[in-house]
């Protein structure tokens, strides 16, 4: 499996390293978002992940959710976010899961409303970037409380030196990174191209 | 002018009313997203603003960017979203406006990195509900601050019965919006289809 090329090149062009450990990709995933880039990633999502019976994508606020939306058009399914903390006019039922951001440094509570997802689901998560892992951990634990089956994981920034990849292999989880980076040390971008 | 009678449709199927003046729509705009819905809503903005030389979208998240994102497919050009509250791995200079959110009963600063956003742009902006038009305010001056014109708004609900509307006239915008709610006294929606 190689990373998809194009967004490979957007992270060298585009991407800002602040410190040791955080990537900012602001300019067409994060702030600015470049649709047409989403597009050929939400192509990509579905040659990798077709022909399993997905019929939802899960992401959480706000970031995942451009990513979600383009990659359903492939599929033509729904998207459902997860939404942080409480809000005044949801006061269905809720799956809950905790959810510790290394990037923010806090734990935040995210939540998908019962009748939005259940057993007869077959999710596929999407999220943007995969680091330590605990926000997808946090959206599978929601899935399991809903009873649905996690058919995929595509993550379109992972950092292959950080955690959250051995965690989900080691739950057994189908895991697609689109771009895989293998250190940001020094300031220099590398890719790790064998995932 | 008339709504999309589409969406007219699906919050009349599956929007449910709290209280007097809440509309939730949970089930394809704001938690659950359909997207096939959100393409004929993009499809039918760009009918709206197509040949005004819109060369950004800018909404505010989270429920803002799916809908931004496919509209944005429609006219070929990249979303900015403003983003609430701080953020460590954002230390860029912003332009930021306080946005007082009737839904949740609190202010919120809401802001854009200024890199993203300038006097080159002709911005369409684009948001899931105008009510007492307070978001739309704050999205309006971070393109002022920013000297950026404001082309059009579109907007996908609109409560009739508050303030954004008069607000947004009053100044010169043109505002659009795919569905006009004139009431939703006792649990029954009312469109109105003169907008």
């Amino acid at each position: 499996m190689f990373g998809l090329k194009l967004l490979e090149e957007r992270i060298i062009s585009q991407g800002q390293v602040i410190g040791d450990d955080i990537l900012k990709v602001d300019m067409f995933l994060n702030h600015r978002i470049d649709v047409e880039l989403l597009g050929k990633m939400g192509e990509e999502f579905h040659r990798l992940f077709a022909g399993r019976g997905i019929n939802k994508i899960v992401t959480v606020e706000a970031s995942g959710i451009g990513i979600a939306c383009i990659t359903a058009q492939y599929f033509s399914v729904p998207v459902v976010f997860a939404k942080k903390g409480a809000h005044r006019n949801c006061n269905d039922e809720k799956y809950i899961a905790d959810v510790f951001s290394f990037t923010k440094n806090e734990t935040t509570t995210i939540g998908i409303s019962k009748p939005y997802l259940g057993p007869e689901d077959k999710v596929l998560i999407i999220d943007d970037f995969l680091a330590d892992g605990n926000a997808c951990l946090g959206l599978i634990s929601l899935c399991e409380q809903a009873g649905a089956t996690v058919a995929g994981i595509g993550i379109a920034i992972e950092k292959g030196f950080q955690a959250g990849r051995r965690k989900l292999l080691e739950r057994g989880y189908d895991l697609h990174s689109l771009a895989v980076i293998k250190s940001i040390a020094g300031g220099r971008i590398e890719f790790d191209d064998a995932e």
